[in-house]
């Protein structure tokens, strides 16, 4: 058992983005420091945080130095390398564990985790090589999505298959693969969940995702899912939770079809789909991650308001003079330059009394 | 007219503690830098800014470069010697303006503005010397309270006459004094209001404050007021922002007694009985404060919910592991020590929907 940290100690955090800003924003409510590891100078959490090492992740002597100057690490993305993860492991606790990120990074590794507890996914097969393909189509059926198994995210490094053609995986430079079936869904949820150093698991309500291009467009909260819908929603990230002996802020995403829910993929962080908290509850998924890491115990998830999260993404930033008129909550990530694709702020519009 | 300030531009907080801390974190929700000047290392708000100037206030070429770096001045403290307003004024904007400073820093030319402006305040006297305390106990009655007419706060450079006792005098160091009359009033309450640059007003509701050893120590909202009184509450801070041209929020706090409002003072600045807001409003006074000094539209200062702010004071920040446990929403400021009457955090306490 580890006491709680107290007030005034410092969360170190792997990666500088717009998650890691947020963090530290949480972090700062609750009298914590944070000191931001990163490549990149004066990017959007490095801004806001009490301190920064602006190091590449192969530096071994600047990831000891910010370890060992830090109480807690944690990670605002899931493709940490793990020889950095080793050196700062060495120095301070690590949280969420290795396991979860170890999990997460490896597509394979993670539908046979969740498989393997239980849980149902979309049918996929490994694809080692050109010669898997064929058997693999056969396992998940065609149409279907050959993806890395590494390193993907926003939907890059992902090709669409009509037929077991092995050109594809040269998209993929050759890289290990895993082929994933489609699954004829309703809707697409995502649930935010959390559980603390205790063991203790809360959940806020499932939203209700909408992608462009490949991008999370808006989440809706509520979802529009039946009660029970709700519980298993919640049970799930409840089991990966527990099965991975997680400490901090989970995002599970889910498809809901007509036999049910199935698990597309979870992050090991604070999530996109759960921005909508920020304004929706009393405690946010920012605050709660560092509650949990921080060992403090958790808030309940409960949500006062009804909220429709956009992202801003590109030059949508265009029309901040238009949102910032119009009452909306505004969350804006101090990033210079608006390329496309790029998330450069979202807004939460709060549209009723939960 | 002057166009609003872009993400990314930056707002320059003269002074370093908790009120600059949360000032800072609201403008990074927007995406805008702050650059905190104050004569203490790592302060509340140094720990959340992009930069930091730490130098004295009569530090000429460091006010200036301070000046220099960033597109606007605001301030967490209404003390700000005027020298160093000059210098900084000479550079860039400040918001609120010199005028509203002025008229706070000194109790009796504040009284002399709000009564110049129609309000009603409690019986005051000036008090240059003790001859003029035997008239000025005439104006007022007695028992009265003997206040600096400047650099007061919390309770401190006041005293309580009960007879025109001129040893009183000493105990103020013979600075320039004011007298001021007892009202026998049912309940202080505080409207946080804010004036944009284009001359948009907007108030918060009314909250109740209930003071412990001359400091607030809970803000409940709504407060306990009939409608029209209201009505009366916000009028009035209107008037005063309008009187001062003013730009950014204001906290004004009121008597109310058998037949109506006074005005008890005024801040120029986001006050301690605002920090409701936090928990209360999609908007908060921080937030508000930060629109209305960087041009942007100002929010409607709509509550979603209805909230008990309570001021952890000293040792009862040893709460905050029940306060943490208690789901509601805690905000510490940062603070290494906690010394007695030392303000180290709040707690917002939601009590149901608005």
């Amino acid at each position: 058992m580890t006491d709680p940290l107290p007030p005034g100690a410092t969360i170190g955090i792997l990666g500088g983005g717009q998650l890691g800003r947020m963090l530290a924003l949480a972090a700062a409510r609750l009298g914590l420091r944070t000191h931001v590891f990163d490549p990149s100078p004066d990017g959007p959490a490095a801004q806001v945080s009490a301190a920064a090492t602006i190091a590449a992740y192969d530096d071994a002597s600047a990831l000891e130095a910010f370890a060992r100057a830090v109480d807690v690490v944690t990670y605002e993305f899931e493709n940490v390398p793990a020889e950095a993860l080793d050196i700062v492991g060495a120095h301070a606790p690590i949280r969420p564990g290795r396991r979860a990120l170890a999990v997460s990074q490896d597509r394979l590794a993670e539908k046979d985790f969740l498989t393997g507890i239980g849980l149902a996914t979309a049918p996929y097969a490994a694809v080692a090589t050109a010669d898997d393909l064929p058997q693999a189509a056969e396992t998940t059926g065609l149409p279907a999505i050959l993806k890395t198994r590494r390193f993907g995210y926003d939907g890059k490094g992902q090709v669409r298959l009509r037929t077991a053609d092995t050109a594809a995986l040269e998209a993929l430079n050759g890289a290990p693969a895993i082929l994933e079936g489609f699954v004829d869904f309703q809707r697409e949820i995502s649930v935010i969940a959390a559980r603390g150093l205790d063991g203790t698991t809360v959940a806020f309500d499932p939203g209700e995702n909408v992608h462009r291009d490949g991008i999370l467009h808006t989440t809706t909260v509520p979802a529009a899912l039946s009660r029970p819908r709700v519980q298993d929603a919640v049970l799930i990230a409840a089991r990966i939770l527990g099965a991975l002996d997680y400490v901090g802020v989970i995002g599970v995403e889910l498809f809901e079809h007509s036999g049910g829910l199935i698990v597309n993929e979870f992050a090991p962080r604070v999530h996109n789909s759960g921005h909508w908290t920020q304004n929706g509850c009393t405690i946010d998924q920012f605050e709660q991650h560092i509650r949990a890491i921080a060992g403090w115990p958790l808030g309940d998830g409960r949500r006062h308001s009804n909220v429709v999260m956009e992202n801003l993404i590109g030059d949508a930033v265009d029309r901040v003079p238009e949102i910032a008129a119009s009452g909306a909550a505004l969350h804006l990530y101090g990033k210079a330059e608006a390329r496309p694709g790029r998330k450069m702020g979202h807004v939460n519009r709060i549209t009723g009394p939960a």
